[in-house]
């Protein structure tokens, strides 16, 4: 057993050191586990594996939330064994996908901003039971010092009966420091989150928990599952060109600041391309206040290019943790990790003036983004925090490739199979075709610019010929639609493999 | 002429003072016009009309930025000389609508929030050239003292180039003290907006411009355009009965306080319902933070029930707008008038926990919601602050009758043929059938209490036969859809005047 006592500096805890099978004896069926872990980030692995176990012979199910999606040992053994009744607010994990999407798991796809305060509200159906932590250290008063990701750890620490606290020994010390702890008051109490700097702190650099509240204890060395990133291709360079020749306009027009407003991006290999080529852009002493800090900021920080970032996780790549490792005491002068309630705030995002960047499924010619419906049906992972930053931040972007399934599906389409995000929410759309800029614009006029600009030449005639029989075809129509085509392209998909017409 | 001079009480602004002919012609064809007015309350009223007789003569067009819906004699009069060629971020008016329809206006739906801010940062093409507002009076610094409604008021005339006030005698001095003035700094400069009590005052109680600013000082004394309220009928009247139903519930389960939280509510007849309802209940010493102030919100003044209630704009019915100016002196000690860009934003939404409660045109089986387009393409007025509040309050709450036209319409579908709001964003709905409450639900368990709950009897069937046979025939889908019949109501509708099967 790996000895983790010098990492639990309350000598009185060390008596509730005890073993992944015991702790996961504490949790009872049906209980609302509320979890660390955001991206396979800060997610405990050695508590839940054995609560996998112990499901596969006593058959019961729990609930699982947690900041956002979390690493196989977590969410997958748990999904493998039918553990789960229910789940939020986010997902990834294939095992997961499917039960979502056969019903077997019933799946709330939230605002990642909002889950904290619903969850203390007692909107989810009771409130946590039992809050399972992954740890670097428990300090002297019992609180508990977080690992790659806060998420909503905090929230959930303060509302649990009772913590079952995992402390990893993968996860290096010098972690400490890196995190600004702060919960806020439910209305009518709450006061304005105190952040107009992205590197302000307003916290603890620890979780507010007490020796009294940790029921069990238990050591684990299983790594954060991070993932590679899949290589930067000639669309993802496109598009982050699209974006750095957009973002020079804007800075030329007086509309942004020289060193730009804080950047947020979502999660994935497009955003970190996006990131990533700011690199070799004229940009200096930029700013992230973000969820997930990928390899991309670290180009940033290496090229003497990013004076802050802020998120809420650290998701590198393996190769981007071994960098993050190697230099933890450098980043982390130039990083904080917040709860997700305060990285994903609506206030913060509207006041600092972010720069909000998130990829579509698809989005239509008037300007709706799916987020997460293939084809309006088939969930993929969820909104995440795109809607706290889409709706709130200085100017929003989306991208995607024009095209996917080798061509056979259109990305822009008349009509999106499902929405997440409103054409009230979106400003710039970017493809590797081109950019739409659509700020101010009635839907006729975005019509012709994502159609024009952001289509694949071989959707455009299509896309075309649909918007002008509509406009022939509507006498009386804002927003000019054939209702019983506005989903033809996805039908033809569902009924010949291809939206292009035979 | 109306003398006007003891309301301008720069004596030197006396000399600028002039006809709404001459006013007018310091607007030139295709400027911004940053214009004051939220529903028809605290609009200007003599300038437009003298500007749209100069246009019926030299044919030109201007842009019409204002708070929201204007009255006749702004909206009307330009729409029906054709000389607005943008208007946004919302309307009411017949004759701007049925532009906006055909297409010879170029209409902007925006989240009422947004406008002030996106104006200032350049993002409607160009900024305000000139702002017409109207004033109860001038000061002695030159700043100006608003009527009935705030609006983007202030952020209009900090931008416009030059500034026109029409003093308006038909609106009481008395007005004076009711409205706080604050304009946030743009990022990266912004910071908390210090409201933490719906009485909390933060600004001035007057617009800051000085006087040289001021281009022309017109007089009018025409009225406030306000319109009578439609009867309370037995729809509104269940509405208001359920969720006061569901309120007493979430207070009894400890998830609301005694006196509840500060309550928002739409515009029109059953939203005027619904806060009226509140007379007769068991709740005392509630608060209101919201748009627009109407007469139901009077009652409940009248009744003790009400302590303080924030808004942007006076809205009361004619008969509402007597008791008003008759018992003014003790109204202004409950209300105060602050600019939308507060009034609505997220940040305050969120940490005062407003009860949002607003209106829509459909919602479909899985939580989504039309606030805007009727058959997805006739725009009715826009999405107002619906967002602003859904999106960030404690509890959201959409209302509609369950059906319309006499039954031929369901205002429950199987898909929206417009989506404003999404299954993110909404906690509870609630038609005269009753309530649906979907916190924390997956979209197979919201239709399922959607339909059972809120559907009319006479749609029930179709709408259980819809959702089941979409459940059968999509064996990997998280939002079971049929999508060659997702959108069957509406083209029945188009087809044959009803959404029944004949």
């Amino acid at each position: 057993m790996i000895d983790i006592r010098d990492r639990v500096r309350n000598a009185a805890l060390h008596a509730k050191i005890t073993t992944a099978e015991q702790a996961a004896e504490l949790i009872k069926p049906g209980m609302n586990l509320g979890v660390s872990g955001f991206t396979p980030a800060g997610y405990p692995k050695c508590v839940p594996l054995a609560l996998a176990e112990r499901i596969k012979k006593e058959n019961f199910k729990i609930n699982l939330w947690t900041g956002a999606s979390v690493g196989d040992e977590l969410d997958g053994a748990l999904a493998r064994v039918g553990g789960i009744a229910r789940r939020l607010p986010y997902q990834t994990n294939k095992d997961i996908q499917k039960a979502v999407n056969n019903g077997s798991i019933e799946y709330t796809d939230l605002h990642l901003s909002h889950v904290a305060q619903m969850s203390r509200y007692g909107f989810f159906g009771g409130k946590v039971d039992v809050a399972i932590i992954e740890a670097c250290a428990i300090t002297e008063e019992g609180h508990i010092v977080p690992t790659t990701s806060l998420g909503n750890s905090a929230s959930f620490v303060q509302s649990a009966d009772l913590v079952i606290v995992e402390v990893n020994t993968s996860q290096p010390l010098a972690l400490e420091g890196m995190h600004d702890v702060y919960v806020p008051l439910d209305p009518p109490h709450r006061l304005p989150v105190p952040i107009v700097n992205v590197d302000d702190r307003i916290g603890t650099p620890y979780i507010v928990c007490g020796p009294e509240k940790i029921a069990a204890i238990v050591a684990c060395d299983i790594p954060d599952g991070v993932r590679p990133l899949g290589a930067i291709d000639d669309d993802a360079r496109a598009m982050s060109a699209h974006l750095i020749d957009f973002l020079n306009k804007e800075v030329a027009a007086g509309r942004m600041p020289k060193n730009l407003l804080p950047l947020q991006s979502g999660v994935g290999s497009v955003a970190n391309a996006v990131i990533s080529g700011l690199v070799d852009s004229p940009y200096e002493n930029l700013t992230v206040f973000t969820e997930v800090i990928q390899d991309g900021m670290f180009d940033l920080i290496d090229a003497g290019k990013l004076a802050f970032a802020s998120g809420t996780s650290l998701t590198p790549s393996p190769d981007g943790l071994k960098r993050l490792y190697a230099n933890i005491d450098e980043y982390r002068k130039k990083i904080v990790l917040r709860p997700q309630e305060i990285a994903n705030s609506p206030e913060t995002a509207r006041r600092l003036g972010i720069i909000a960047m998130n990829t579509a499924i698809e989005f239509d010619i008037y300007g709706h983004v799916n987020s997460t419906h293939v084809m309006g049906t088939r969930m993929m992972n969820g909104i995440g925090g795109s809607g706290d930053f889409a709706r709130n931040g200085y100017l929003t972007f989306f991208f995607t490739n024009s095209v996917a399934k080798g061509g056979d599906i259109s990305s822009i389409v008349p009509m999106c199979s499902h929405i997440d995000h409103t054409e009230h929410d979106v400003d710039v759309f970017i493809t590797e075709q081109g950019v739409a800029d659509v700020r101010g614009l009635s839907p006729r006029e975005r019509a012709k610019v994502i159609i024009e600009n952001c289509a694949h030449p071989d959707y455009k005639p299509m896309l075309r010929d649909y918007y002008e029989r509509a406009v022939a075809a509507t006498k009386n129509a804002h927003t000019p639609h054939i209702l019983s085509e506005a989903l033809s392209f996805h039908t033809r998909f569902q009924e010949t493999g291809s939206m292009k017409i035979k």
